[in-house]
């Protein structure tokens, strides 16, 4: 396509993202949650954009917002593109919402151009993937999958509806949520398109970047218990102060993650020392500690080397460690000939291409238990998302459309294999 | 003296330390407060041992109670015995108590074998120390140094009530509080026995030390601001963290005390992190530094290099560092004649003598305004203290006991040159 079209797409959708934006349940700020009004109307909403771009359109029973653009032939197997519609509290404008509008504007290429390819397309806007409302995340594609656990609908939001009575109340029937679930056949693959979330692209002043996979995370509350002392009376060499050797840990925690390869992070966000006063040495320490890697053996390797870190420290310093897990999430890899496809495009689209792991969750985890999954990241401003500052450049737009048009076709046209 | 006597005496000391534990606002558990009833128990009872003791006895105008047993010459000059009869709440029985105690035991074994020394020896029990309940502290040694603030008396408790009402309500005149002040001539020196409060004795195996003097102490407040982001999507190597900053520091802190000396301690007590979620790198972390040392120019070049430190840590790692220091006190010496008349009456009670620095403040900071200062410690087990768990042993009573009376009688004979 010519840059011209691509700076009237990437006008178009940077409009609908603004437009969508307005539906929000309060004035000032973004925030729109699973089974709300403005869920209602955000769905109409881009169903109306779906029809413009040639789509038949539903609502499924977990209330996605599909649309479908057939192929060459009627009823073949689709190519499906999406993205999410809900959001977090006081939210950016990009997070979810530009997959899903930047794939209307790809299928609005093709329709504008009466190209039909050898494989369907269809677009799904899932209801709900932040879990901002019940707590619980990936509703929306859990219902494609056919993995949505039954006793979700039990779990109540913040002020005691359930799932089931709000899916009553919005004009869903929770006793029909299985008819959801897509057969395997109907979809060749899962594409979706997000902004980054985080730096890596804009420090490589590219646009754009292929996902090689979304890390899997693990999470654990951690411990060191020494001694409580005086401040002023306990030497140095005396005392078992459980701040001292938790920031010992810190330290080899940082530097030993970065021994194990620039694809993992590892994270204390919190920290609490009792007493915690001026004038005492803290005798305990509870920190936490988020792991996460595009691949679980790597992430296990790691984890097990900063756990006995923690074990040796405090054996040394005559404190006691301990560390519980009380979550974790395999990683998502993401199709390797999806990879290679869009990696082709995004050569040719910008120059060159540059693959990296998503450390933030997407509708892709769920998706890949049923479907190959593919993803393309575009550059956001600073990293920041979940943030009304969340910002994303319209020429970096009008090449996302442009480079989701060339993969999708180009996927169509040789279509992965199906995952086992 | 032979080990019956000590016995003896120990005995008693730890008999009265029991009954003046009794006397407490709380049935369970040893809080009494300046200008109390449990103040005024106090003050009546220690004047009956002191009276019992052969000494006269009064209570000046800031509620300290005072015995005097007179020289070899009627009005001679004095050596001044004396530690604090106020508590922290929740106290335990010796920290102060002992002090004021065993100075009675000492009187007593002179009184009972009909000794008169060249100096008279005066014993006072300071009706406030710790600062429980107005929340200024050595309210009664300022008494006697005549450095008592005017506004003191506009200080309120928890009830609003000021120390000018409370002393109007326990019988004092708030107006008369000068006459509490003590011409310097009176007292050759101020001698105090006190509970270690820290575990180097208790290491070392040993009852009793010198103490060299009273630390200074500086506590800063300390900031460090880096950049708050998301614990999945930022990779190692492009963070700000700010957690990681202050651990950095920590480590510093600790491995940079040690090398400027045994005697200098630094302390970080409490630290919050922000925003403070598993999933959030710290943008921002506040944490405060106490550091003692028992020489004021040691303890300004240790705080100087640990501040230059946390700047350097800072800029490497691209984040800010502030600190400001919002208390300070300087360091105490204790008498250098002092120091070694009682080092040599430790070599002789207990084989060898051990110098040692105190971390906790005493009533001593205050006396050494205008008196050569010494004090004796005992060991505590554990080096626990502000804590119903306080303990001595009864065999290291005995000796202190002894101790303090070989050392009062040795500067009773040989005074130190008085303070400038």
């Amino acid at each position: 396509m010519c840059a011209l079209d691509n700076r009237q797409a990437a006008a178009r959708v940077m409009a609908r993202c603004d437009e969508l934006a307005a539906i929000s349940e309060s004035a000032d700020g973004l925030t729109r949650v699973y089974l709300s009004p403005e869920h209602q109307r955000a769905n109409a909403l881009v169903g109306e954009w779906m029809q413009g771009a040639g789509m038949r359109t539903w609502q499924d029973a977990v209330g996605n917002i599909c649309g479908r653009y057939e192929g060459q032939s009627a009823g073949a197997q689709a190519l499906l593109l999406g993205s999410h519609l809900d959001t977090v509290r006081n939210a950016g404008r990009y997070d979810g919402m530009l997959g899903v509008i930047a794939a209307i504007e790809v299928v609005q290429r093709f329709h504008d151009l009466g190209i039909r390819l050898p494989l369907a397309i269809e677009i799904v806007g899932f209801g709900d993937e932040e879990g901002t409302r019940f707590g619980i995340t990936l509703l929306g594609s859990r219902g494609l999958t056919g993995s949505w656990p039954q006793q979700w609908l039990a779990q109540a939001d913040a002020d005691g509806i359930s799932v089931a009575q709000a899916m009553t109340a919005w004009g869903l029937d929770g006793s029909a949520i299985a008819s959801a679930a897509r057969p395997v056949g109907d979809f060749a693959a899962y594409l979706e398109l997000h902004i980054e979330q985080g730096p890596c692209l804009e420090r490589e002043a590219l646009a754009l970047g292929v996902v090689t996979a979304i890390n899997g995370a693990r999470r654990l509350n951690c411990h060191f218990i020494g001694q409580a002392g005086h401040a002023g009376t306990v030497p140095m060499s005396h005392r078992q102060d459980a701040l001292a050797a938790a920031a010992h840990w810190m330290v080899a925690i940082e530097a030993r993650t970065r021994q194990h390869g620039p694809q993992l992070v590892a994270t204390v966000g919190r920290l609490q020392c009792h007493p915690g006063a001026v004038n005492v040495i803290p005798g305990e320490v509870e920190l936490t500690l988020d792991v996460r890697g595009p691949e679980d053996h790597a992430l296990a390797e790691l984890l097990d080397d900063l756990l006995g870190e923690g074990e040796a420290i405090a054996r040394q310093r005559g404190l006691s460690f301990a560390a519980s897990q009380y979550y974790g999430i395999c990683a998502t890899r993401c199709d390797a000939a999806m990879q290679a496809s869009l990696a082709q495009v995004l050569s040719e689209v910008q120059g060159r291409s540059l693959s990296l792991p998503s450390g933030a969750g997407h509708d892709a985890i769920a998706m890949a238990e049923r479907w190959p999954v593919g993803m393309l990241f575009v550059r956001c401003a600073g990293g920041i998302s979940h943030n009304p500052a969340e910002a994303v450049a319209a020429e970096d737009v009008g090449l996302a459309v442009d480079a989701y048009a060339r993969w999708a076709q180009a996927l169509a046209e040789q279509p992965p294999e199906s995952a086992a």
